[in-house]
């Protein structure tokens, strides 16, 4: 690449753990955070967006965990320009190392009007106290100015110097309704650094979504002109069509450097295993198509019949797989690879496992080589995903399920399922299908009303025995005491029957450990 | 909208038949293909890009069918600047209304020395000699200046002026690697549209591809720089990470008219509908946070548990999903819906059945309306697509099927087909799982070698008896003869394993016909 290195250094603020989770159906639990954020840190994002404390206690807890655990990142708390959201920001962030709140509101006269119910003075001044009182716990501060692309231009600058003079450190020009196009949002910034008198004693940055298609362009454009931090999810995850790519953006900056003189600190080859561990937690899949990340992002029409060859690939300059840590699929293991093969494997792939762990691993893995004869790395990825990232306690654990089912007769489940109690719970039903009647027999021993709203089944590797994983999302009823909450659950085998019953499981398994939490809580607050 | 109506009216070059589905695992047949260019006339869509008529007798065959069937749009076919190629292509074309050729070669220095091992002035040559010699056979002739962004202007220039000289009514300037960056891309079309002294009797045409995700906006920017023609794909779908999605183009133009003075032709409540069809006949899923066309583009994180709200929905303006077709999936059915109930919705959802057909999707109607009371518009979909949408023989059709699996037991499978002689066909197998010992017992009775190389289920409706989609693909063996071919296959059941039974079955069939119709067109070219 670059060997002078006159680039200048830019930030990557992720904002996976708060516009991207909090936003979908993706509610991860406290230690999946935690999992998510330290690998973000292992890949040297600069800025951890982790949460928005005042909205929810599991938000709150978040933070403040991530803020004491990791050391090396900036640890953002999101914040709208009132009070109360400061003063939890600034408690859920008082263990970080690097402390960061996020305040703002609307800059634009159809928010100002509409949604503030205000004047622009008014919510000038509003955003400057928000600021001053943020300032009372942090140094760091950093502003949105909500619909900056439709605001009166010298109404923004006006509003950016004055936050600026308040305090802010950073200036986040969000592209709210994810509409504009890339030589518009590029003019906004530049208008932004001409205009703003005090703007050297701040960073732009550049939060953009996707609706129309275009927010890794816009984000490119922000930072072409003169904005210093870009703000994007893993996968490009969040609301509607999503928020800017964490990995398009990162290697947009490094092919393009001809163009874009600047550089982040993030290690690419992070990229594919980070994008995995997200889609796993998430229970969001990555597109085959996904620029980068995407199992097709690199593959070439090769296998195809075709007479006439279209193209002759070595003239295309693409991307390095390995440069963004794709592993190389190529190296099997059987059953007769052991122990030493199977831990080799592992720490190759960058798992770090206890002794505990591994066995478990291990014992897995056997059984899958018993079935399928050749274990590849997505099995094994698939495998350290089922045995060793499920952080909450497990309730219920899947003992026993028999399933009979076709076109012309009643599909009928038995499962035995080990409860709480260290007892063994068995009940049959049937229903529209095999994983109809499996849930409806779970459902007979584990007495949670749930609704499923999601389900689908990826093959993780080729061929007919191939390993199957089921994501499944169900969603709890919703009483006057409590809003419906989201659970994912994944579950991993080559019988797609028994993955989506050890799916289900997992879901409730994890809604009965927020049960247990919340109540926890309530009872430590009584006290 | 605009109501003056002064903005320019720009082509859309639909390319979903040609880089769509020759650079994917997505070899739709005939009719298939031709179901899809109907979609794209009725959708307004100006020029199809219809095949590669040299690259196989597949595309030669539907070049030739789509070119006597859609009389409203522009058929175009692709070749090299080579004569066999053109020859091909206008005998494919023969039958078209609006036949259009495109041809072309590299520009740039690298494909000119390391491709096509040959100088400057000899690419050119061999240029302007494909154009003129197409011109024999169309008037109408495309050429695209392979790897224009990285060629010396000033021979960019000279050979833009040189092709129009030639004759070529379009110039198609692609962005061959996807790594260009809005602005550039801009700049490039303009230099072309100040350089190029005849460029007045041209069009000039963008094609780009998503490689850092900046399909969209490198579109537009060339669009707002002097291009006049977009190529596309419905969905986005092409090789790696895809080509610029039709339905980003076409609502980036009809939001932002305010910057981007242009209209197209396309109906945009045809969007929703043709991205459907185009997934479920290729069997590529549109990802939920797909632009415009994703479940997920339109929705909110509404029903998510969230105490504080971070923002006030109606002060952001999105696309009204209705302006893109998305249908309201409020209106369900259930048995007591009858004929009459069923055929209206049908109706109104823009399926005209013949009575044969109507009386299957009824007979499946009632069979799902009894296994889950209500059927939504997304389950009718299904049972349409799956149906009607079958465009070959079915040699093999599954009478029954009976399956056995759990954790601790041997999956096993029996499977009755019925045969094209007339005759049924009963076996069992035991596989890995319900799935693979289904597949293993179909192959005992349909002797076909293959590999599956993609397995996926997706729920189509909430609920735990949901109706579910499985979608797979199958590799034929290579042979010296042959280079291996793949087939795509889907059904539908409240069944995941019928449904994954009837999409190999599917598949199957698929093969066998298109064997038959090789072995076909053999025998006819004997004679």
């Amino acid at each position: 690449m670059n060997t002078s290195d006159s680039r200048e250094r830019i930030a990557i603020l992720d904002t996976t753990l708060r516009d991207g989770e909090q936003s979908l159906a993706a509610t991860l639990n406290v230690e999946e955070k935690l999992e998510i954020a330290r690998a973000l840190e292992r890949m040297g994002i600069d800025v951890i967006e982790a949460g928005f404390p005042a909205s929810s206690h599991g938000d709150f807890h978040a933070v403040e965990r991530i803020s004491h655990e990791i050391r090396d990142c900036t640890i953002c708390a999101l914040t709208r320009a009132v009070k109360e959201d400061i003063a939890a920001a600034a408690e859920a962030l008082k263990g970080a190392a690097h402390p960061r709140i996020q305040t703002g509101l609307g800059v634009s006269d159809i928010h100002i009007r509409h949604k503030l119910h205000t004047t622009r003075e008014e919510a000038l001044r509003r955003g400057v106290a928000a600021i001053r009182y943020a300032k009372r716990f942090v140094e760091d501060v950093q502003y949105y100015a909500e619909d900056a692309g439709r605001a009166d231009p010298d109404y923004l600058y006006r509003v950016i110097a004055a936050a600026i003079d308040a305090g802010a450190t950073v200036i986040n020009i969000p592209d709210t309704t994810g509409y504009t196009l890339a030589e518009e949002f590029g003019a906004l910034i530049r208008g932004i650094t001409e205009n703003v008198p005090n703007i050297q004693r701040a960073t732009i940055s550049v939060h953009c979504h996707n609706d129309l298609g275009m927010a890794t362009a816009n984000t490119i454009a922000g930072l072409r002109n003169g904005a210093r931090q870009a703000e994007v999810t893993v996968n490009g995850i969040g609301e509607r069509a999503g928020n800017t790519a964490l990995e398009e953006v990162v290697m947009a900056i490094a092919t393009r450097h001809d163009l874009v003189p600047l550089k982040t600190g993030v290690d690419a080859r992070r990229i594919y295993p980070v994008s995995t561990l997200v889609s796993q937690l998430t229970g969001i899949s990555v597109p085959a198509n996904k620029a980068i990340v995407g199992a097709n992002a690199f593959s070439h029409s090769s296998g195809i019949h075709q007479d006439g060859v279209l193209k002759e690939r070595t003239t295309y300059e693409i991307i390095d797989p390995h440069a963004v840590g794709v592993p190389t699929s190529s190296i099997v293991l059987s059953a007769r690879s052991g122990r030493h093969g199977l831990r080799h494997r592992l720490s190759e792939l960058g798992h770090a496992l206890s002794e505990d762990e591994f066995e478990k691993v291990y014992q897995r893995f056997l059984d899958v080589a018993d079935k399928k004869q050749r274990v590849d790395t997505r099995d094994l990825e698939e495998i350290v995903s089922d045995e060793v990232r499920m952080f909450f306690a497990e309730t219920y654990q899947l003992e026993h399920i028999q399933v009979s089912c076709g076109n012309n007769s009643i599909p009928t489940a038995t499962v035995r399922l080990g409860g709480p109690d260290g007892r063994s719970y068995c009940d049959a039903a049937h229903g529209t299908g095999p994983v109809d009647a499996v849930y409806r027999a779970i459902n007979r021993v584990i007495k949670e009303p749930n609704e499923l709203i999601e389900f689908s089944v990826q093959a993780i590797t080729e061929g007919i025995d191939a390993v199957g994983r089921v994501t499944i999302r169900i969603q709890t009823e919703s009483t006057p005491e409590e809003e419906p909450q989201v659970f994912s659950g994944r579950g991993a085998d080559t019988d797609i029957v028994t993955a989506s019953a050890k799916a289900y499981l997992f879901a409730l398994n994890r809604l009965i450990a927020a049960r247990r939490e919340t109540a926890e809580r309530a009872r430590v607050r009584k006290n």
